[in-house]
């Protein structure tokens, strides 16, 4: 009754949700966890660190490997690129190890199509106040952008139908111990174990 | 986003399994948890008590209230009737309260056409042998009837297919503990979810 692949779980949601708070939280607590890193298009804010954050590349290198079929995503948002290197993340789920992607909504539609087996889970702020308070805090941006990020966020919140799992991040901890359980559960899914029973050895 | 409906949580697997222990450990650590209290045919264990571990009742008056369609499922197991008055569970569930249902498996599969929309869960022994002794242990049995109990407990194995969550129950702490993830991960389900967003409060 052995497990033959790992999990690939997404966490994805509108901007200003907070799902890269729990991201990092979760592999702090789950140190098996492997982090898929997206390759982006944008500049790096303060602290990002190229390989670790994000893979940051050049517009002219990213559309390269779109038209190469070398990733498992890749969304267009706010003028830049964003996408998950295929190779790295089969190989883990294909040698048993769980992997963790956070991305954009667009992302996680395509993954879903390429890999429906995927853990879908939607973090959603606990209220429309909290979602702009959140985005306006990051500043690093315009007036402009914070406003289009919000606009965008509140529409994407409508795509909560394709997901298997929606989590309120209220408060970290506790968002954090629904994801892992959610993790747990996921790995006792029937759909999910190759076992057969035919009155031997289980 | 309030869940509207409680949980019917269906605790199955074949006898020996060790459903009862984790039953009832759950409900222990999980006190708004409401154990749905079946009905049977069968002799009273030494310190079972009528009403708290079982219905007992006579065979005539059970097969009054299949007649009647009173109950959510029912089984006919080693000579005995086995079943859940369907009242109870199905307004407790309207209230929004969790209710598990701990059943044989032939009850199980009954419950799933009447409410698909349970959370079936299938224990399963770490082995054969475990499985084995676990049944000789309660030795409250001929070994004619363990015997049979033990043929019919392979037989049902094969069953698991017909299951959401199967959980191995090697250690009840451990399979406590996935029991409980996977209650937090179906409240998380988007499925059971009764929201809409339309970019006004959540």
């Amino acid at each position: 009754m052995e497990q033959s692949h790992g999990l690939l779980i997404i966490l994805s949601g509108p901007s200003g949700a907070g799902k890269g708070t729990l991201c990092q939280e979760l592999l702090r607590q789950l140190p098996d966890l492997k982090y898929s890193v997206s390759m982006t298009t944008r500049s790096s804010r303060p602290g990002e660190v190229d390989g670790i954050h994000y893979f940051f590349r050049e517009k002219a290198e990213f559309e390269a490997l779109i038209n190469g079929d070398e990733l498992l995503e890749w969304a267009q948002f706010c003028d830049n690129y964003y996408g998950t290197p295929r190779f790295a993340v089969e190989q883990a789920i294909q040698a048993g190890q769980d992997v963790i992607l956070e991305i954009e909504i667009q992302g996680a539609l395509q993954v879903k199509k390429r890999f429906p087996q995927g853990v879908f889970t939607f973090i959603v702020p606990p209220s429309m106040d909290v979602l702009a308070e959140r985005i306006h805090k990051r500043g690093t941006e315009s007036e402009e952008v914070i406003q289009k990020r919000l606009a965008t966020a509140i529409q994407e919140l409508e795509y909560v139908s394709e997901y298997d799992y929606v989590v309120i991040n209220d408060e970290v901890p506790a968002a954090v111990d629904k994801l892992k359980s959610i993790l747990v559960a996921e790995k006792c899914r029937v759909k999910r174990k190759p076992f057969v029973f035919k009155g031997e050895a289980i």
